[in-house]
């Protein structure tokens, strides 16, 4: 961590983040320049909220130097962490990306869902998605079927094959979670909701998280260190759209350099979701594509039997003939890469 | 709302897009003009969520005309809010602002916070402040003292008379808040944690709602929504800063000008936290008297009783004089805005 | 266009806004709601500013519906438009595509130009680029060889064909960009240089356009459209990061749907510059891969003969290994491409 | 400057990074921690450009120490620049705030303008403000009347005794502003046309610097120190809004926090632009009075004298009535500041 004093600013405030930072058990180096200086503190400043420095009196900026997750960082566990699943279904590192598809919402025909689940079985594809509990912006929006939707997804699971993921919103429904889902969703709203990263930290289940949307990369890899660090290393990361200042085409700008950057600095999969990234259906393929060439372990995306008819937000999926011609295209891309090649350890340390 | 129509779409994907409005009981207006369609629902589209049209085929944008909240909405209810408290304490309208201030987390020396909490009181502000459960970024830093916290808070308001503010992280804990705590904080990173929201709207006790720092005032109305259609209406409501791309100087842009768009807006109440948008203790005081004349009901600050020797965040804290200092001027300047004039009715009518 | 009352407002204020649109040439149908009036401008907008209604009385908010450019436009121009250079070289549509490579600035010593030009030239790329004035954030870096390097960069195109490429700052030097360059690039900084973007207007010389990086893709395409309407139709865009919250990791970031979406919505070739966008070296080769697969005309990248020796910036570019070894792939990558499904009708469509 | 290399790195990038550094003249010491390396270069690295490090092989990310500006900052010139105009108005320090008020473009009828000029006069005010080249997002809107608008300000000024404001987009243009024009703006827009930088630095007439709207604080002070560095030292500073993800109630975000910080990092005068920050009428005045108390040295107003029958922008402007009224309540809040404490040492140092 570097203290930079403000310009001119007098030794008995220079003193003070010494002393401060000796009591926090770091090894201090004093640099001076002509017109600044700067206090290099040494150590583990992982367990230091270098925040708390920052209004000191003259004290101008904090720098952090050393990343502030260490479970879900690269340097800690330089091997790739592949996310295992019962049926021999491997997430991460070289193997070979997957997909995760499925309706927003699991709605009340059920034969809607095991009609999308046998397409997206039929693909090929190795998880079915569903939406239970909706965290939804307005409270007039269609809230979910609850336990009753994870009751469907795990039939269509007896039916298929297929692997369910959905999404908690609340501690209190783990138990539900544990015993029919095999991957369980953190949605972007609830990246910092702590007691719920809490929650499924203590859980053996994968988990995957998404980056909440306005979520630097470093503050997503430390919500996936709250799950790693309550002892749960399974987790999957999802880029899924950030938010910027051009919301006329798309809902979020896609940040898809994302996917190679957090490879770069972390071992655990990350895959991403272009339907909530953009929101616009023509920018699902195209996405998809660019998200597995430049290293994705999987992409998600939505798939509804009947869009035009549905009671929630399944319109703006595609429809089940729209998937398979996509997918068929996905699935063509996916046999072409050459994965041993596709982030090889040449490429992490080009630079 | 609008639906716009990509130019040149077919006739069929326009009576698609007018039957699933119908269905859904608006009433529609089709407009065309020469490159382009255009469809006007006009009903309460408050109970439709717009985003499930935007994959229709054919759809190019979905434009939202009315607002999508409506209990917090000043159409619905053209009176302001006035939050009162068992002291007679009141917040919002033309009410005298209020301050609210105290440390960042409760720690373990309980005089230290009656230190302050002596200090808030003689300065004549209402409410005092202080963290129990604290929702941190990284899983390493001082998560709180939980109860043993709340219970100090509530002991010194034995003593000082002074109304408690404390941020509950898990609705779990409601009983424990609603028994020491007078107004209940909702952070800006749960501003969108929708159960936590329901939790709190079953209670009767005011709640103080932080905007999300990446949440537009629209998705900021609508958490308040969450709080008031399950039944709580005393909800105040705390600008503090929103993600930007400059990041040098501060952590966050204070978005000031939200105070006189949710005045005009909205019936609530709007107070604004200068500590976290900008993370320097130099800008509190010119931050502070900027709030106060655009309009804003209070402002909050974090005070320490021993800045530099505090266990967690207390250092991004003024100390009991800094406060003392600032305070003075604030109360002067509040005593010199003419209120019935602040924000008059012809002012939120000139345009 | 559509203009939204305030709820509530009154009937002189709506009338006013209907007789300034009728002065303006629309056709106006008034939709009337329960709570608020919309007012619906049917007519040629893009001869209007919509944003000088924003404040008459009782207007909320004004929506657009047709987008403001229309040279640049799809619908105006249904067939992609294809840059055609002297050689040969085609950019757009379904041709292959392009890579420009070169060193940021062109520097004193010209045999180093020379090797890099040849690099590119085997790799068989079809464009080298190079900096002769550099539009510098800061007035102390290194601003260029000026005239000297664009005589180098056409000393080099003489010994290799490739087409050149520099970027101008300043309408006054046109002539001799005319005289020397092929491509003529309009800095990101500039992208709203109005007096630049008509001097270009007013060449014959295609011009490459890049993307602000704070502008939303409607401003981008209608500062193309000020290209075009003065004249000069041959526009390149290019897409080299936006701005974000986030620049721990890169510099901006690379929004890439901006590829499918510009060619929805336009017929003008797009390409993207991975090095300037991340600013990173180990992200170039995947962002480029990224880039091709989502339908971009062309990368650009920046390579230098000696990075480490470099006099200015040379050193964030690729060395000649890197490039060679990366364009490899990318080569390999560009062959398996099927051009004529690359962006077929139907996924333009397929909403 | 700190160079962080990344964990594990071999010696030969650190020695690279070293050998690199004191090429360009810097004193280099070596921090080595567990697992980072940081290599802190001291000296002048104003004369350097750290981006050109942050691609040599090795480096994670460069860390900027010492401002990049140095005419620009506070350290450099620790009093306040006063801004000195020929009728001795001043600007800047305890100045008392300016107000520059007027209409957006100068228009064909030459009454309108004087009309606004006598209202801004009675008022006290002391700079009138009109466009005559508008730098427009769209080619299609009105452009400006050139050189015929600077000549109508020149004569509004012999009626009135104003100051002239008028903004210029190109620098073949200075002879004309040179002669017309009391105080040079270059808009937004062209905040980094560094030709345009350069072209006013070599003036003396006084130069109003508006921010871009996605331009750091400290690129911003770097574009002052472009026109400072060239011979003139006269320039004001305008915060007009900065892009961000909220855009259904403002344009932009007005960013009020950068007067203070402004205030401590430069002695340049700081003014505010609530009409273009905002875009809407209702916030100009709350948006004034916040800009006043938080320090700024003026604030600038769009006046029109009839804005419903305006040919261009002038719509989103104030009426003269409603100026007048504004500009009352702002004369009052003016003579209430006490100067002399407004932003007094203490509280520059209160950090």
């Amino acid at each position: 961590m570097i203290v930079v004093m403000e310009p001119g600013t007098s030794d008995s405030n220079i003193q003070r983040v010494i002393k401060f930072l000796e009591r926090h058990n770091f090894r201090v180096v004093l640099n001076q320049g002509d017109y600044m200086t700067v206090v290099h503190a040494i150590g583990n400043k992982r367990l230091f909220n270098p925040m708390s420095l920052e209004s000191l009196e003259g004290v101008k900026e904090v720098k952090i130097i050393q990343e502030p997750y260490k479970l879900a960082s690269r340097e800690a566990h330089p091997k790739d962490t592949i996310v295992n699943f019962d049926n021999g279904v491997k997430v991460g590192g070289y193997e070979r990306p997957v997909v995760i598809a499925g309706p927003c919402s699991v709605e009340a025909e059920y034969q809607g869902l095991l009609d999308v689940a046998y397409a997206v079985k039929e693909m090929g594809c190795q998880f079915l998605r569903g939406g239970a509990f909706k965290p939804r912006t307005s409270p007039y929006d269609f809230q979910g079927l609850e336990e009753k939707a994870l009751i469907y997804l795990a039939r269509a699971k007896e039916k298929t094959g297929l692997l369910i993921v959905s999404e908690i919103i609340d501690a209190a429904d783990m138990p539900m979670f544990e015993s029919y889902i095999d991957l369980i969703q953190i949605g972007a709203r609830n990246m910092q909701n702590f007691s719920l990263l809490k929650a499924v930290g203590k859980s053996k289940k994968p988990v995957l998280l998404k980056r909440g949307c306005s979520a630097s990369i470093r503050e997503f890899l430390l919500a996936a260190e709250y799950i790693m660090c309550n002892g749960n290393e399974n987790v999957i990361l999802c880029e899924r759209g950030i938010k910027s200042f051009d919301q006329s085409y798309t809902r979020n700008v896609l940040d898809l350099s994302a996917v190679p950057i957090i490879k770069k600095y972390s071992h655990l999969p990350i895959i991403v979701d272009p339907s909530h990234a953009t929101g616009r259906r023509y920018l699902i393929e195209p996405m998809s594509k660019a998200a597995l060439v430049s290293g994705a372990h999987g992409v998600m995306m939505e798939v509804h039997h009947d869009p035009d008819n549905a009671s929630s937000d399944g319109e703006q999926s595609l429809s089940v003939e729209q998937f398979t011609d996509i997918t068929k295209r996905l699935n063509k891309l996916i046999g072409r890469i050459d994965y041993d090649n596709r982030m090889t350890k040449q490429e992490l340390n080009i630079k």
